[in-house]
């Protein structure tokens, strides 16, 4: 299936970003789960463009849930939520009429929908339809709350400058849940925003790394193959646009490390069996093992830059110059957190309900 | 879906490392491919323990084709393909009993199947099951040839040792197609032998990076969400064990550039549009652009280490040491490379099949 | 996944009928298909509670295509179709509160929703949820007519009374297209409603059987096994509420006949390999041989009726009885068969886009 | 997926007739489930060609487990079962080479698989795969026993004769455990013998009716849409060779009801909600009620027959005769009987495990 994932809980996304609206169906929630409308708010507006840095089109996204919740909770049917195109106002596309912006996916929608696509404002490859995403993914994170499951995304790292790692993480996953930009180390923050200014002013743009930390899942989750919790992860968390790669614990890091050093030694703790490391970032044989789930994902520079670049037409097939004029984030990473965030709740709840029954997730 | 997986082209694995016999079916391939045995062994031979490297129990990987295949081509129907296990002696693993081998899936298999899982040489967890996967793969990757694609990994690093980066494409994957220890530098795989040699003489273990190419493959294959082309071979390549991170084009090393050296340009070559770099390794959007596929995996150092690791016994619930004896490979990442070889192959089949017909693949 | 089926078409339905909206995301159609916004129209109001015999609800049936549609053409990313409840005027359900209404699913739903289910009008179960389906099988209609594949079904039998059987296929689905009782022999129609009618009077309902043709399906379309024609349309079909049984070509008929009797004999027309009768419904081993796909469906009497019914009250677990006051329809056999077509049509859709690619369906 | 299905439990299977062996691999099911390869051995004997009624090639079903079994009992990784051919005597094919079997798949195969397909004794198409769901189904049905839930199968009607209803469903499952001609009244069983010979005499064959019924099955299993139970059932039974039709509860006979007539009346039975009728077999909205599933499928008559029958040459496209030598059975009514219960074990299996936790059927 092309936009919808997940097997016991999934997601259904739609939409252009100059369409009437964009959405998504999320279905498979056990009935039960408590909906607050004003926490998926609060997610989508970590979300949206935020002042100083972002420059891109700023809407509410309001949204609206047409079916599945009754009463404040799910119904354990469908929930429809559709957010409403508002700022969509029409601009003057014709100077870069099918002119492939390098980076973005202009030529190879055209290679795939061969014309028929609705190229207005990147279209279903937008990165606008990530919003419905985050509004699936703050239900799905409630789920995972009412079962003592925690998720934190940090900004480890942008144009140079690093976060600090996690350390107490209870207190970090907690700093981090309403942080417009979510970095552990305020200082750190602010050096990270002067980069990214800096290359705004160069009609440029940054990438950077995300690290993420989920506690409290339940160990014996997870497939030896296929269905590693690894994969079922970052198959869902390469839809993210810009998302260009995934390292689960220490990642791409245990290239350079020795098997006695990488291996996580196990210890009891109170009773519960632990490892004093976690390079392994919580899964072993594709299998949760009681211990935090991490990983990073890297987010490449925003691909929309002021700088004159060469492409061609892919109509004509002709070399030219394109100048991406307009609204454009110079750096994308605190808001692609959101996403991360969101995206891994939906598949935590799928594999949570597929492992532990449809009902699970909203059993007391 | 747990030991199955792909849409139109699919694998199913089975087997454990000291049960009668692990193996595959393949299914969903176009009929009318042809089927050459040797092309399966030579493959095999790639992915056994090499001398020199490897301790590990060597066996022949003897196979059979039940089915699938006649008179040298697929019929189109599921292919079987048995591996018998002859190398299974029986060893005294009375002194690890329910010890949690630290960086293995000892405890997470425990965890998940509650104690009556096969827990003799790993199980179904074992290394030894990618064989089947490597099978299934030679014959995808018959068919990928038939279509003139081609796909070459090497061993970029092992040990703070690197080798060089793809030049002409087409020399490197010919040379690096039967290489046992697959390197594009003569010069740079003496220097890793000869670190992974020294770990193995301090009973630890290294990792490594593996490089991935992929020519050939036609534009505008995958999906924007979900089905990207980076998420689909994701999800299949965490399978391999071991593997902790994938990385697409510049990978992670994208964090550090800035849009306008990340953007990959666009020219015309005869006719043909191409990025002058490939920064985005041959995926926009999720969708192929024409460019090579190229991501990198990393394989973390061999869990099976002769030291002494602090562990517990998951059973007792108590601390206690362990010391894995046995065969085991020092460094497995010149042998994960066919695995990673395989498993693009299998992947990029289901892809071509979906995306352009059930018969396409065995259309001339 | 749960409301959502397709492979390389798919559908996922929403909705509660008495929330503020029910709809579906149409997903996997080639771009470039034409979309007629009254074609929809028109299989919706055959969909919609008819005068004279209903007496159901009656809506306009608004709908809004939220996304991907463009310039009057499917953009090949998801369609979400809206239709929004506007007829849902608060009844005082009091009485019946927590009663099961025999042979509908208020019991059953209750196990399996704990009670968070919005049970009011039938909640998800509701047969307007249909609406939504027969919205995308127009859609998808469309498509197959752009292929020259042409679905016509007719009411076969209702209350004792039979129609004809197919003659002239061509003209036999063009007179069926808008007619909204849609029998083939107009006295026949006749002598139906009547006895519709009878039922309504003494608060009883009625039951029926449809009989559907498909021409123009390529041969080889369809798998031998699991993925049969008869398996997938079956699948799709037991969807429909009150649908409880299916029977391709002569169905439950060829327990009575013998060998020579229900094989078709095949025979070259103007060089086009056909068969002389169709008692296998143009599909033998799972996959179509080019005749066109016939098949049956019962739709069991509307279990809404007003007579008065034992039941129980499944929340204090007493025996009781209900009197289904309100508006229902006496039958529903020729509603019905809106959404038979259009769930033949989506099948149809997703089999057609497997078997020759993800274009086919919008090539000329 | 083409050769594989279910979702939380599924099953993939392989072979051709003549070939060295067919199979299946059954996943999903959960670890510690009793293994009795004997129960799989007399489910097998049910399926083979039985003495008097049978000409049929008789072989032992041998079959091996080659993995996903350790100590007895179930793993819970994939279970792979290898049933090799022995009786693949070369037959001289010759006569009928490249002509279509009416109501065979031969036309349809070669449409598929384009001449590639291994036709030896009907190939992948052959009634013989069948075994692999008998055994694999046998497992399942070990898993359901365990957890109280049985199933029965009995010819309802053979070339117009007909077996008496279900009366006491305890004792009449019990009865018809083993019995290799599977009707209820001993009488009947006769008469349809004798029938079934009558038409081996004309050189002809006949089918019949299968009606099943399924006890233990808790309430609340099953979705409203797609995922209907009913869906789900007939989508696996649809791949049983010849069946060709599937209706729930009173299936057809529902066209002729009244609402108050098909409606199941709720009562209470000491404490247990129940019905009074089972008219909708245990399935309402598509989701168990806790009554009996009980359900029909009508099986062609054996399309084999030793008259002669007018077809064509579908490579030469011309019309010819056909004379289908050999052994084959005037009925498979009674042997379809086994697959039917297998696919229903199977597919419960799969249900169950998804809506209540990949543990629950292990679990005491």
């Amino acid at each position: 299936m092309k936009n919808t994932y997940g097997n016991s809980v999934s997601i259904t996304i739609f939409g252009e970003s100059h369409g009437s609206a964009i959405g998504c169906v999320l279905d498979g929630l056990a009935p039960g789960i408590p909906v607050d409308e004003n926490f998926i708010k609060e997610k989508l507006s970590l979300r949206r463009p935020s002042g100083g840095i972002s420059t891109a089109r700023r809407e509410p996204d309001e949204f609206i849930i047409h079916s599945g919740v009754y009463e404040g909770k799910t119904t354990g049917t469908p929930i429809c939520i559709l957010i409403p195109n508002t700022d969509t106002k029409s601009r003057d596309y014709s100077s870069n009429l099918n002119k492939a912006r390098p980076g973005h996916a202009d030529y190879t929608a055209f290679m795939k929908y061969h014309g028929f696509e609705d190229t207005r404002g990147g279209g279903h490859f937008s990165g606008r339809i990530t919003a419905a995403l985050v509004a699936a993914g703050a239900i799905c994170y409630s789920a995972l709350l009412f079962k003592g499951i925690k998720i934190g995304t940090h900004i480890k790292f942008i144009a140079g400058v690093e976060d600090r790692d996690f350390q107490n993480l209870d207190a970090d996953i907690s700093s981090l849940q309403n942080k417009e930009f979510a970095v552990l180390s305020d200082t750190v923050a602010k050096e990270m925003i002067e980069k990214i200014m800096e290359a705004a002013r160069e009609k440029d743009s940054v990438g950077g790394i995300l690290e993420t930390v989920v506690t409290g899942v339940p160990s014996g989750v997870g497939e030896p193959w296929f269905d590693t919790v690894e994969g079922r992860l970052s198959y869902a968390l390469f839809s993210i646009p810009a998302l260009k790669g995934v390292g689960f614990g220490e990642g791409f890091g245990l290239a350079k490390m020795k098997g006695s050093e990488a291996n996580d030694e196990y210890y009891i703790d109170n009773g519960d069996i632990k490892t004093s490391t976690n390079n392994n970032g919580g899964i072993l044989g594709g299998i949760t093992n009681g211990m935090p789930i991490t990983f990073k994902c890297v987010i490449k520079p925003t691909p929309s830059i002021g700088k004159v670049q060469k492409t061609v037409n892919y109509i004509s097939n002709e070399e030219t110059d394109i100048e991406v004029v307009g609204r454009h984030d110079p750096c994308i990473v605190q808001r692609a957190r959101a996403v991360v965030d969101a995206v891994t709740a939906i598949t935590l709840c799928d594999l949570l309900s597929e492992r532990f029954s449809t009902d699970w997730l909203g059993e007391e």
